[in-house]
């Protein structure tokens, strides 16, 4: 199983701290040595590393770590391969621009049959899975929505299709469009958001102690998730299976009354959608 | 102007020394201070690292040039801007995907009235005319080939292409599916390919000298693309204005025979196309 970190805050805040944590889990402390990569989005604009190599030997990934990159959405990957072989083209998370947008998705978890379901304007450049389902996901947002919908409507698409793509198997993911952060949970993730009075916290994976308090604004709002916790002295709020939560500015942005679940039937259809 | 530098090459090589000097363009030994960028190409896969700040003071720049990435493919840019804020959204290269293949576009000039061409598929997510040029030029190679034609189609659609956007300013331009490179002159570009017997290279910008024998095999064939020669004791081909040239494993690779020129009548139809 692959490991996401993901971030939404209100002010440009650097993700060194976190990002300690997991690269040490990039075949160090965990087995997840098939690469990483991760999306800092600035502004309109977003920029990502990536490499091939585990993240606990790669230089580029120390790179990112000495050097503090402020960002208000931030999705990270690192890989332990299931489906498609270890290659930058399947390294997360994958890219695509919808509506003027930059979408950045990672996922962990294996979609059975995922690729037998059909595409439209964008295609795969891997042989991933999950680059499938990326491209599934955008190609349904575009057909449904010509033009960008209200942050409300477009988080309540995401989230019911993220549902269609968790019946293929297990499907937890962070995606983002340079405005909300879209985390969905088919079995584990888990967040945290830190905000004034802010405390210390140490790392799970590394003997790393951070005072946020030092670091931080009495304004500032930074919400963190992952597949697993990454501190061991805050509070993680476990996500329940099969929800979705989405993230701006820091804060759970409160999401529209779920529509009673498909029937069989028309699960069935969509999967040929 | 900005200044453009690529690479085709038969083996995975490192672009450090041309970019060494490269860089010293971006604010030191020239005034393209507003940003930088550049793709490596590796299999079916890229990687790009962006910065808005000069490259010549970039932490970025600094990492790339010290770590030889080595790729078939690089596309980079520095950039001068005079359309578009600086922003890391408006920092070439941009990048599409297209039949499943990462395209990287970077370009050099002005084109008076592109945002006026309407788009399709692709949209900008900057400002600048460089990226709504390169968005027209991928909706017209999608809406003319439904699926990856012929490399000798696609070189002869993409110099066609380039030479109707050439129509409205200064267009120099790399651009690259990760098969081929395929560079327009509008006013200034030269290449160089480089292959046995290998000899020493010295760098225009820097007092710097490679001597390529100790760095290659017989077999290697690479080819840089640049703005301006960069070095001073190589002969570098300077490209006519107007003409295409299409790289691909380092060597050039013939276009087919150019149509007679369009009229005008019919270049007014298109521009609106």
């Amino acid at each position: 199983m692959c490991e996401l970190l993901g971030m939404s805050a209100n002010v440009p805040t650097d993700i060194c701290f976190s990002f300690a944590g997991l690269m040490r889990r990039g075949g160090q402390t965990g087995p997840h040595a098939d690469g990483w990569g991760i999306t800092f989005y600035e502004d309109k604009g977003c920029r990502a590393f990536h490499d091939p190599r585990p993240s606990a030997q790669s230089e580029v990934a120390h790179f990112v770590r000495r050097h503090p990159i402020k960002s208000r959405i931030v999705i990270c990957h690192i890989r332990r391969a299931n489906r498609g072989r270890i290659a930058l083209e399947n390294t997360h998370p994958f890219q695509r621009e919808l509506w003027g947008r930059p979408w950045s998705f990672a996922h962990n978890g294996q979609l059975k049959g995922v690729k037998r379901w059909r595409l439209g304007a964008y295609c795969p450049i891997g042989s991933t899975d999950s680059e499938h389902a990326f491209c599934w996901l955008m190609d349904a947002l575009r057909t449904r929505f010509a033009k960008p919908p209200s942050d409300r409507e477009l988080a309540a698409a995401v989230a019911e299709l993220a549902r269609r793509l968790s019946a293929l198997g297990v499907f937890n993911m962070l995606l983002s469009d340079g405005r909300s952060l879209f985390c969905h949970c088919s079995t584990k993730l888990a967040w945290l958001t830190r905000r004034a009075p802010f405390g210390p916290a140490t790392l799970v994976d590394e003997d790393l102690t951070v005072n946020f308090e030092q670091e931080t604004t009495p304004q500032d709002v930074v919400t963190v998730v992952a597949t697993r916790p990454l501190t061991r002295d805050e509070a993680w709020t476990v996500m329940e299976p099969g929800s979705t939560v989405v993230f701006r500015q820091g804060e759970p942005v409160p999401l529209p009354r779920r529509r009673a679940p498909r029937r069989a039937t028309q699960v069935t259809r969509d999967k040929a959608a």
